[in-house]
């Protein structure tokens, strides 16, 4: 039978601790309930008694019944020299209402001396007293604060903590590498010491401050460990958590061990990229099986091995992990990239063809003036159409006016003209938006409303710019992606300009050209799926 | 005595398959001398015969005499079927003058029936004859491509190729995870069976799909492996390769190696923000040892504690790596954090004064506006200043206008208006620009510059927008990033609309008033440093 392995999700706790990230109640909330529908184990949704945006996350979790998880609520052992029953943040932990109360206690003897300035023995009352209280009400997980640095300075003390907690009734003790400085032959080796001392589940929660938090999570799991802690993406203060998207997907196709439910992996990509976007996080493509880039090819050789025989240049399928392949489209790549993606349109264009040489010999100029189509596939697709001559045309631009003003302490007021021709006709319209890309976008709609009905179902989702060569400071080129969406699809265009508001317009008028051509229905044209929202 | 250990990095070769990742020859250049000052001792800077790039950047290398490492040429082993002498893609490597040739080759059977559709002793053959042929024109290394999954499909076979490597001249053998699918426990049995097969030096080529790149190399180490190869900031195709950034410290100490040269991991940060300032890349934030965040510290207990004790909370001393401690802003604080970033400044602010609470609402409530301080510690600096009533008042802004206008496929023109008053005279200036950023800062200079002429000293470098909400799209929040310098020192400001022109404007003008209150010489208030220049 296959070990099983519990899961203890505590991204709205530590994971909130990252830099850049400040969840809302409602974002916790939000996150709480699909990494319950994903098939975690636990869920600690913060810390109440720290602040009062956790003790009002608590209370709306209140009424909700999650199917899978168990939530949990964290906080501390109590004071030195005080009762348990007396103290108000062991209260507030009750008063969660949460089934599961997860503390920490110090087992690192420095600290106790240092930090909380009082005694080895009253430290080892403090977490009996804590967890003996605690369990009359819940379930309690005891998390052994900077456990693998005291084991180093002294594993008698630091095993007598754990101990302590075992006897007083936590359920799991879990070994905290709380600076992230371990290795994993430490890791496993106090791991190790660790089953032997005590009888009850042992878990690890890992920090990556030195790039070892999955296989420090790893080591313990071989050890014996039974549960992990983690966090989605490997959001955390400092360097981050060990990464539960890549210890889920480990654990269960390296290790073949029983994890999560049977279908959640399928998920693991998307519940990745909703993390990142409630936490308004700007997503690492690089991430292992859940990045943008996890499964792309770029180089000319790998490509033509890639479309061969998939096994021989992934080391797991895509799919397993809700990923996609994605062949990408650079300089570097020789025609079989050019092939390879024209093939998902199913072009006849073949790897020698000269229109496979024309468009290289193009898209490298592209790139030379700041183009870049990875991650802007529409325009790519765009290039690739207007090649095979299979571009429909919606109009002539003839040129816009962008006008920011404003006065004192007033809003701006922004407002954008575009001229174009539609046939015969000419259009020449006007719009206010709350910003230049807003104005020119209302301005283009109006423009070509009467003929292309369909645009009201193609929605501007999201923009990003981004400076190309920082030498030049603001005198540099700009890169913009408008990223539309229509129905289930998105898809990103790409623009660049030493002038924003000229980059962002180019990307514009592409993002509007690409979707007035998509089929009205269909949606299994797979060089969409390459391209999934994202965020920043 | 310590174990030397080897450092090769590919960054130029591998970490140029990065998505989004392109490296002119001059890039190139630049990258590789500043490898080779760090003190590394391989630098591997292409595959010429891949591509026409590669072949300039190694003709561009000849001159140059490198101080500690040795150029690297990569290429394949000769085709089936032929013979290594005739062979002209081992012709480009010896004509690129590199003192080292690295080449790699299949050790997987599978790979050498699928992929290269040739015999296994073919392959074998193929092995030994181009070994040996380069080993008569430079010091030769055997990339084993695929070894872990060659080596767990047939081991005997895996080995063989080794040995066939290493009878025909390679210096070193390198055990390669080309899929970056193995974990270390793997890692580590398969080198020790290497190891005992070979009597040459092992070497380490990880890829980072499990999220192991780093453990897989240290246990490889650990196992008696010599040399390590990587990349900077772990750049690579899809999760990218092992990050020899995190390796160098970890090795240097965690496992107390002799690696580099003496004092080169106090450039380890330096070398890391450069690279990928090249790559022109988001930078990761959350690297370890030379990450923005890597000694970040945010909720208050722990600044407290930090404040207090710094090795209670760091696994190691963050100018070890050229890295530096930062206290972060952020609504989570207690007022501890603060008083912290108070102190820096050495106001008499402390942890309960009225100033430190009115500090952190007015911080709350900004942040739920879209403002974020963390990255732009400037403004923060502004705010306390206001606070401490230490504001120089610089001018009274009364408004400012932007119109950007193309017509046609001509280039658009910018055009920015500002009024402003500085005492009791009145500016009205007018500039064009290459954008409104460009412009806007062009105006405001006009209007400044008779009453503060220090400003030509200022300068803007870079400037970034991002959407803070996503769920508006066009309509949503801009937050923008300006960053300006002044000899060596840079800092960032923030500004926060729904409209992105008003969002500079809003960074801008602070980035400037803050600019005119530096004072002129000094260069040692911590505050600047924590602001290090950052790329996108």
């Amino acid at each position: 039978m296959k070990r099983r392995i519990e899961l203890y999700d505590t991204t709205l706790r530590d994971g909130a601790q990252t830099e850049g990230v400040s969840f809302s109640v409602a974002d916790k909330l939000r996150i709480a309930r699909r990494l319950d529908e994903f098939g975690l184990d636990y869920i600690e949704a913060g810390w109440p008694g720290s602040n009062p945006k956790d003790i009002e996350t608590y209370e709306a979790l209140r009424g909700s019944r999650f199917v899978h998880a168990r939530l949990c609520a964290f906080g501390s052992t109590r004071r030195p020299q005080t009762h348990a029953a007396d103290d108000p943040l062991l209260q507030i932990l009750i008063a969660s209402g949460a089934p599961v109360i997860t503390i920490f206690g110090k087992t690192w003897d420095f600290h106790v001396t240092h930090a909380l300035r009082t005694t080895l023995n009253e430290n080892l009352a403090m977490i009996r007293d804590s967890v003996g209280f605690l369990a009359q009400h819940a379930e309690v997980i005891f998390d052994a604060e900077h456990f693998f640095d005291g084991f180093k300075a002294n594993p008698r003390y630091a095993l007598e903590c754990l101990k302590a907690a075992e006897e007083a009734g936590a359920r799991v003790v879990v070994l905290c590498d709380t600076n992230g400085g371990t290795l994993p032959d430490r890791v496993a080796e106090a791991t190790h010491r660790a089953l032997e001392a005590l009888s009850c589940n042992v878990g690890i929660h890992a920090h990556d401050d030195s790039g070892c938090a999955v296989a420090n999570s790893l080591a313990a799991v071989m050890a014996g460990a039974s549960h992990v802690q983690g966090t989605i993406n490997g959001l955390g203060e400092r360097c981050g958590n060990a990464n539960l998207c890549t210890l889920a997907a480990n654990l269960r196709y390296k290790l073949d061990m029983d994890i999560l439910q049977t279908d959640s992996l399928a998920h693991l990509t998307a519940i990745s990229q909703f993390v990142d976007e409630v936490a308004n996080l700007h997503r690492n493509d690089r991430l292992p099986y859940v990045g943008r880039s996890a499964f792309a090819h770029k180089a000319g050789m790998h490509v033509d091995a890639v479309t061969k025989h998939s096994s021989m240049y992934e080391h797991i399928d895509p799919r397993s992990v809700g990923n996609t392949q994605r062949i990408l489209v650079s300089e570097l790549s020789g025609g079989a990239t050019v092939a390879s993606k024209a093939m998902l349109r199913a072009m006849d264009v073949t790897k020698r063809s000269p229109e496979a040489r024309h468009l290289l010999k193009r898209i490298a100029e592209m790139e030379h003036d700041g183009y870049s189509f990875e991650g802007a596939e529409a325009s790519f697709e765009l290039l690739l159409m207007e090649t095979a001559g299979e571009c429909r045309h919606i109009c002539d631009i003839e040129g816009f006016r962008v006008i920011v003003e404003k006065r004192g302490n007033g809003e701006p007021t922004t407002e954008a003209t575009v001229k174009l021709r539609i046939g015969d006709e000419e259009r020449l319209t006007v719009a206010e938006g709350d910003g230049p890309v807003h104005a020119l976008d209302q301005a283009l709609r109006k423009a070509l409303r009467r003929a292309y009905p369909e645009l009201e179902h193609i929605r501007l989702t999201d923009f990003k710019v981004r400076v190309v060569n920082v030498r030049e400071g603001t005198a540099a080129r700009v890169r913009t992606m408008v990223e539309s969406r229509q129905g289930e699809r998105s898809w990103s265009t790409v623009g660049v300009s030493t002038n924003m508001i000229e980059a962002s317009w180019h990307a514009l008028v592409d993002s509007i050209r690409y979707g007035l051509m998509l089929p009205p229905e269909s949606s299994d044209n797979p060089t969409y799926s390459a391209d999934a929202p994202s965020t920043s």
